[in-house]
């Protein structure tokens, strides 16, 4: 069995790669370079395919497509410190998991992969749109009546493993099959040399994971002890 | 009001645009260079652009990512005077609309744009499953649920106003806008100089068409008289 991962090189994608191998899946990673601010996670990527024997492939979106978001370009500021409400925030980018999908399902059709796999969680989050279960649901409709494959009846499933996961019991998951979580990268807005934030929303959802879990991030023990 | 038009330079997406502009949309054209065979047609689509005082973006896509279609690379080869029957030939390119589209929403969202025109029909057309009506539908759904404006109810909304058209009623349309034809390029594997093959399904398709109207095709007049 073949399946393509969306691995941006956080911590939810990095467990979903942790997981699907463990179900038996070869991988191929596929991350994406629009000149985020977190352009660091596209190392932390690179290294766990390398050190999972995946395939990886970086594709480059024009980073023109994605305006108004806090986490291309400097315009816009990431958030310090907010509270998560329902409301979706400035970090949000424009079709962003629609277009990471779309290439992720003409991979999987032009290299006979089975599955795709994405890190998309809908209770510990943003309040992203494109994390939610019925816009997954909506998605599969769409790629059956999209690909040959889906024509033919034997479509590639779009598996979501952490969608309905706590940051918690992902982190769970992932420490059951042995992720150092050293080697991902969550921040919206990390320096340069990888060292995170801990006041955007993505930092303080993984402390609040860890927290929960009674683990020490092994991030925060290489940079701050 | 604002619309992103998808064209690719060939006679169908060039006829959206001038009635896309007809409409009252300003345009921003996008186009896709993925190393296709007909990679002529983005000559077409920047020259199109410019007469029509459009903006036009060219988004590169590996082409790596479509394998096993006679439209990119030389391993397989385009089919010449097939009879076009309800198979999906080999010049599909896996999810090759679904990319397109999901990059046309990032744009329209990121530029205030309401709408994305592309020319898919399935009526005089090669098979693709992503040219079906019930496709398009389903790519709406999801993408109202996949945006910040679906969620607030305010959608970008996808519009094919040559679905249910004959390639002659295009043609037709093109014709009463005052398309120059002859700037447009249908051929799957024409020559290094733009001419047309005349023997693939699109070159077939396009005389079809230029036949029911009685009209003589401005490309051919260029190309062979």
């Amino acid at each position: 069995m073949k399946a393509v991962v969306l691995l941006s090189g956080g911590l939810d994608s990095a467990t979903v790669l942790y997981h699907a191998i463990d179900k038996g899946f070869q991988t191929i990673c596929l991350s994406f370079d629009y000149n985020q601010r977190h352009k660091i996670e596209l190392e932390c990527a690179t290294e766990l395919a390398h050190i999972t024997k995946s395939e990886h492939r970086i594709v480059k979106i024009d980073p023109a497509m994605f305006s108004q978001t806090a986490l291309v370009g400097t315009t816009i500021e990431v958030p310090k410190n907010r509270e998560m409400d329902q409301s979706i925030p400035v970090t949000y980018v424009p079709a962003r998991n629609t277009i990471f999908l779309s290439y992720a399902l003409a991979l999987a059709e032009s290299y006979n992969c089975d599955a795709i796999f994405i890190g998309a969680n809908a209770l510990d989050y943003s309040g992203y749109p494109d994390c939610r279960p019925e816009y997954i649901t909506a998605f599969q409709k769409m790629a059956d009546l999209a690909i040959k494959r889906g024509v033919e009846g034997n479509s590639v499933v779009i598996q979501t493993p952490l969608i309905h996961f706590t940051k918690a019991e992902i982190i769970k998951e992932g420490l059951r099959l042995k992720l150092d979580y050293s080697l991902t990268s969550s921040c919206y807005n990390p320096r340069s040399d990888g060292r995170p934030c801990l006041q955007c929303d993505s930092c303080r959802l993984r402390q609040k994971g860890f927290d929960e879990v009674n683990a020490k991030d092994p991030l925060i023990i290489k940079f701050f002890s």
